[in-house]
Parts: structure tokens; C-alpha cells; sequence
């Protein structure tokens, strides 16, 4: 009997701005069933968000924000010194203008982006300032949090509705958390090998750590990239290889439930 | 019999930056009825807009959104070439923006700030996309918009709830629009005057033109300025010559309901 | 005996901006004698201006500024109403910035961008402020205008180096001037008659007006566009014919000097 | 015998933006010799840079470029994980940019604000992507450094021109350097306290450290602050008792000269 027999799968889109196209949302968005979208501080605005918006309804897909350090320049990869109050703001108000591109319904989650994701991960009170953000918001919201991170403490003490997610294409400690970009072998490219771990992490609860051994591994959502090559072919690999295992893809919504 | 009992009296606050420090919003809070707070695209900030939120609950003033171009360096002054989508998509970022920091409550009302302001006034195409931008947001959100207007035309039908606003400090064509503000004569500075004037628009329902004569003129709203010498003196006048000649100060929502 | 043996072939290049590419830069890069190098105010960055400033060096391409409005969020697409002062304020804080990256070298030309460059077209005031900022910053530095604009007519009149600009792919009114974008047929598409009307141009100083008759068009330079499908195949083209064709292709200061 | 007869004193000026005014630059420039003038990242705009400038030459005061992260919203106070080379292309910005509006003359010095000073201060890489930067925009550049600073020592390396800073309103340790904000007794508020120290410094070289003993105490400047609460009495009082004691006060590029 499987750990887990209903996932999600999520990937970053809208993420283009003014006259600059990136990623190849038309494509991405068949395969997935939450999207995270840019809210216009590293990508994004405002009328790339009504399109985008327009494209996941069209596609059945759930919607959540993907809020950002005010930093276009860096396209928010740059860790920043923000206070937590002003994270807080910064989320509020990017979550704020994304839900009103949703003509009066809610979104369903918000999954802050790069270097705001990384920071959270580690540091306790960014952490706190963004669950507790969200939460002010509106109390319905899924937070997407890194599974094993500070951040998935943080959120479970403040009893939110905590997705815990998972990047099959990155190497995984022995301790369960992601190995930094920086060391050999942390991003995985081959479309086989980040197909099968997916399908363990879906079907077993399990993945195999960078020293071998088998660890378990509760993901509730899977992160599908959308701007790199063969993002198109590895989100088409691994939905359609849960769809033939008998894996429900499903929004988060749904499995939370 | 007076034409108009009641009136709301409304003001811009929310419009410092960063470290910038803008207007006496401190001050012209307890003057008014209904808060314009700017969102972020012309002035204010994530951390400005928190705080002056809470500035205006804490004053039981109500909360309106004051959007405008995505023209920091100008102040929003300046007009821009933007199309009607991109009029309606930046309109509802900034609206929706604000609105996610009254957790959960809804806004009052829309009044969009300056070349924006004044693009509405004569542009039927603007104004309609102003309009329906604000209705699919929410469609009890009352749009706050210049008296005699092309844009009040436009909004009458679309039969949403508009409040029709006057420049008791600006003077009046005999037509009832306003007189440019190149032409000598179109800002009226003195306090007393400016008092009286207010005092017949919210008593009468009459103005004196610029050409001597009076029209009738029926406004819902008054709009006291919050970042020119004397302001505060203005609104303060204003406030307790209302108060002390039976005029109801009172919000939008319950003149118009 | 031509009326031209020699003309310059400009690009708008450095466009990119962030994490987001434009335009085929390396390619174009090849085919042109003068590059119009984006400031950083419609596209460009610091980073980018670094890497395009050394493509060109690298390609013996003469380097000049592409100043714009300040519009990221539009591309510098859309027209503002900056004051003469503004406008001239903003040229030259981007002519500066790009300066710096030369190593103290210096430019050899500027040409505005999008909306700043229609603007200038039809606007004396905007056009004797971009000539005038110009000249302050550096007086040996050309000036390239659209040929036979009001733009044109001030810049002869301050005593500057003027280049007088030509769009081969656009049709050209009886008087010599553009024919708006908004017309059916403004824009011709097709390689060979760009081509052929570029080799007119250069080797008899003449073109077809949209009434079917020959105009007399002195140029001395013509802009290639780099971020449009076909642009690389049509820059190529042009250049390779003018090569077989005898026209020398050289930078503005060889041709005005 | 003094070990110090002349000094600078500088300050860092316009940091208005757009309608926002800050500072009290018409006051404060009449008491420094050189300027530090933002460009436009932390604050200033391309209008307020022009008009700075042209207040800086009315007063002969020496112009120098005050470059920061690219952090508006943050008013350049907050750290941004850049890398070396943005560090290096964001300075070559917003030098060239100041540069331009001096109509063909150079800067005098180049001195970086807030979070990227602070960064300088103890950085070895970003202290050196500074210096490399200004060195190659113009190596007769004087760079204006904490004195006692890693960054002090890569300048040093590197053979530019180094001016050493003080902040005679600031706590020193033992060791020279800045006793850091968040420790009590890191910033001096009197007047006379920092009147006196900045004399001592001029006269003697001498500053008391935080453990009551006289160091050993080099500098080229002396930074005012023109943005806080009795900025303007305490530049006059530092300047004038510079004046009665026979310290003179001079540009920089006299002292190292």
C-alpha cells in the first residue's frame, strides 16, 4: 500500500514582463495543477498577471501567488535585508494584487519566490513574518513550504495549512533537506532519473539521499520547472507517468483536504 | 430646504515612500470621512500602506483605494500613453494591493490620483476601462469620480454606484467643469472663501462660476488636500463650519446608500 | 555618379534586461556599423550594458546611446509628458551612465528611443531639448534624426552634427516623412524590397514615395532592426548588397566628418 | 606641531526624489567642501542631480559621485547579496551618470552609500570590485574609504587615490574602526562633544576610543550628516570652530595632492 496516492504539481509561471517573454507557460500549465504566479516585484505585472490568470483558469488549474523581494533587477535571486515586517508587507501586498485578477474568488495558495523562498527555509523570523502574513490575508490559504525546512516548523506551530513540497530534481541530505546548488550533483538533469524519483516520492513516500540510503519523504506537492531546457518535456514525463501508475495528480485543495 | 444635508469629505493620504516623508496625514485624518491611499504606483509603499490603513481605522475613517500610472519618478502626475487594458490591469493591481491590508474587510470606494484623474475626466475609453476595471474587482465598490464629467456619464451607465466629487478650492466653469489650472484664478488659496464655498456646495447645492453666476451643483463628496500649506487649516475649517452649520459629515457608503 | 558612396548601418542593441534576453544581439552586431545601446530607462542594465559595450568594441561597431523615457514597464513605447527639462535631464544622466563604460572613451552618437523618438519627430520644444542636453554633455557627438523631421530642422539650426535617418522598411510619405504605423502597408516585410529600396537609398539618394513616385532622400544612415523575425537575414542582406554593390558601409563620424 | 593642518568635510547631498525633498542641502552645502552626490539608485533622480550639481558649483564645493545598491525602496540601507561584477557595473552607472551633468569636467571623488559602504567596509571582494570599478572609469578618482577599513587596505593595493574617512559623530574602538549602530553609545549626539573630537582629529590626529584611551588617528575627512535632526548646527559649529583654530578646510584633492 502506498504513503501517498494523491499529489500535486506545481510550477512558477507569469513570469514574463513588459515586452519580455520567459518560460513557456502555454505548454507547462497542461501539466500541472497549481501555478504558482508572479505578482510583479521580480516578474510579472499587471497585465501579464490577467493573462496569466486567464491561461490557468482556462486550464482548470489552481492559482496561488508567488511574491518576491521588490528586486526586477535581480529577478529576486538576490537575498535582500529586508526586516520581517517589511516581508510581511511585501507579501501582503503582492498576494493582494494578484487575487483581485480573480474577479471576487480566492486564491488557493501562496508560494514566495528564490532568494525569499531560500531565506525562509533557514531563518526563523522571516519564516514567522511570512506564515504570519498569509495568514492575516486570509486564513484559508495554503502555505507551500520546503518539506524538513525551519519554515515547516514555523507553519505548523501556527497551525496553517502547510503543503509540503518537494523538488525531484534536486539532490536530497541524508536529513532530508535540498543540497545547496553549489556542491556536485544537487540539480539533477536526466529526464529518467527526475521521472522515477518523482514517482517514488508519490507512490513510496520515499526518496534516496545523496549518501545512498533510502529516507522517507512526505511531499504533498512537487515543484515542475518552467524556464529551463526541457522544463516542457520532464513536466510532460512525470504527469504522464502518474497518470499511468495510478497516481492522482490533484491540487492541493484536494489533498489537504 | 437645503439640496444636500449630508456630504463626505475626502483627502489623498498614504503618499510618502521609503525614507520620504509626504503630507500631514496625521493631522488631515481627523478631518475627513473617506481616505484615498495611494498603492504603490505614483506613492506609498507596502510599509506606508500598513500603517496608514491602520491610521485610517484607528480614525474610523473609511478606506478607498487612489491608484495611478505606474509613474513613481513623476508622482503620478504625468500623463502616459497607457491603453484601456492596461489602464483596467494596473487599476486592479493597485486595488487589489490595498485591499489585501484590511484583512479581510473590503474597500469603500476607488479614486484614482492624478493624470489618471484628469485623463478620465474627458477620455470615454479610459474612463470605461476605470469602470469596468473597478466593477470586476467588486461591484459594490463606489467610484469616486469628478461632477459633470465625461467619466461621471460614463459610469451612470454602467450603473454603478458613483459619488460625484467638487474641488471646493478649484474654480468652476459655467458649464460645471473646472477651470484648467493654467488659467489665473483656477486654485483659490484663501481659507475663508474656500470655506464658503464648501459651505453652499454641501448647503445649496450651488457654486458661483467663474463667470459670476451660480449653477447648481450636486456633490457627494468634497476633496480637501493633504500636501499644501495650510491643508490643514483648510480641512479643519471646513470640518467645523459642516459640524457647526448642521451639514452631516458623513462616508460615502451611507450618503449614497 | 551616385548621390551616396557611403552610408552607416545603426541597431538598436543591448535590450535585454535581468534574466530577460532580447534580440539577437551577436548576430545583428555583425551586420552594422553604429550600435544604439540601451540606457537602462526602457531596456538595459548595468550588466548588460557591460557585455554590450564589449560586443561592440569586439566587433569594431561604433557605440551609441539609446536614451528613452523612463518606462520599463511600457519598453519606452509609450509617450509621457515630460517637460523639456525632464526630458533633457533624463538624456543625459543615461548618456552618462553609458559613457562610463567605454573606459573614457567616448561615445560617438545618440539616438532616443520608441516614444522619445516619435515625440521628437513633431515636437520643437522635446526636440531643441534633446539637441541642447546633447550638446551640453559632449558638442562633438552626433545626433541622429529622423530625415526631414521638425527634429531635424532644430538640430540644423543649433549647429550640430546631424545624421540624417532612414527607415528602409518603412513607406515614406510624398513630403519625405514616415508614413504612421496605422496605415496599411507603413511597414514593408518583404527582404527584397528592403533591400533594394536600402541600395536606392544609399546609391542614388532616392526613394518611392507611397504615391508611387521617386523622392529625392539624402541619408546618411539606415537603421536595421534587431529584435524582429527575419531582422538577422534582412541586416545580412542589406549589407551583403551594399558590399557587391560598391557602397561603402562605414561609421557616422566617417561619413559627416 | 599638529600632525594634521588641513581637512575635508563632506557630506552626502541630494537624496530628494521626484516631489519627495530630503535634506537640507541649501544649508549644509555652505558648511562642506565636497559633496556626495546620490544618483539616482538609493535617491536622486536625473532632475535632482542636475539641480545639485549647479547648487554644489554655485558653492565651490568639490562633486563627488554617492553611488548605492539599486534599492529605492530601501533607500540603499538594506544589504543585496550582489555578486563583485554587479557591485562594479552599478557603480559605473551611476558614476557616469552624475558625470555627464558637469558639462565635460570630472568628479572629484567617488564614496558609496549605506548598505554597499558597509559592505565595502569589511568585504574584500566587493571592497575591491569598488575600487577596480572607479580605477577604471577614471584613475585619477579620488576614493573615499572608512579609514582603518579591509577596504582601506585593497584600495591601498591597488594604488588609487585613497581618502581615509572619520565620523566624528561616531563611537571608534580601540582598534580604529566604527563601534557598530546597535551598541549603546555608538552615535554622538552633542554638538559639542562632536565639535570637539573632529578638532582633536584635525589638530592632533588623536580620537578617544571606547575604552577611554587616545588612538592614533589619520584622516583625509570628516563626514557630516545633512539629514538629521541638528545636522545644520553641527556642520556650522565643525566648520566655523575648523575656521578659528587655523585648520583649513579643503577639498580633497588639495590634501592629497
Amino acid at each position: 500500500m502506498s504513503a501517498t496516492v494523491a499529489i500535486d504539481l506545481n510550477a512558477d509561471i507569469g513570469e514574463s514582463y513588459a515586452s519580455y517573454k520567459m518560460g513557456m507557460d502555454e505548454e507547462i500549465v497542461k501539466h500541472i495543477t497549481s501555478a504558482n504566479i508572479a505578482c510583479g516585484f521580480h516578474a510579472g505585472d499587471p497585465d501579464w498577471m490577467a493573462q496569466t490568470v486567464a491561461l490557468a483558469e482556462e486550464h482548470g488549474v489552481s492559482i496561488g501567488a508567488h511574491p518576491a523581494y521588490p528586486d526586477l533587477a535581480g529577478f529576486g535571486r538576490r537575498d535582500m535585508a529586508l526586516t520581517p515586517d517589511e516581508v510581511a508587507h511585501a507579501i501582503t501586498y503582492q498576494v493582494g494584487a494578484l487575487t483581485a485578477f480573480t474577479k471576487g474568488k480566492k486564491l488557493a495558495h501562496v508560494k514566495p519566490h528564490g532568494a525569499l523562498y531560500n531565506r525562509a527555509v533557514g531563518d526563523k523570523d522571516i519564516a514567522a513574518a511570512i506564515v504570519k502574513a498569509i495568514r492575516k490575508i486570509d486564513d484559508e490559504l495554503i502555505h507551500v513550504v520546503l518539506a524538513n525546512s525551519v519554515w515547516e516548523d514555523v507553519a505548523r506551530n501556527e497551525n496553517v495549512l502547510v503543503a509540503r513540497e518537494c523538488y525531484a530534481d534536486r539532490a536530497v541530505t541524508p536529513e532530508g533537506t535540498l543540497m545547496p546548488r553549489s556542491q556536485p550533483g544537487s540539480v539533477i538533469h536526466d529526464v529518467n532519473e527526475v521521472t522515477s524519483r518523482s514517482l517514488r516520492l508519490a507512490s513510496e513516500g520515499k526518496v534516496t539521499a545523496s549518501d545512498g540510503n533510502d529516507i522517507d519523504f512526505a511531499a504533498d506537492t512537487i515543484c515542475l520547472h518552467g524556464d529551463t531546457p526541457g522544463a516542457v518535456e520532464m513536466a510532460a514525463s512525470v504527469k504522464s507517468t502518474f497518470e499511468s501508475s495510478g497516481i492522482q495528480v490533484k491540487p492541493l485543495s484536494s489533498i489537504l483536504g
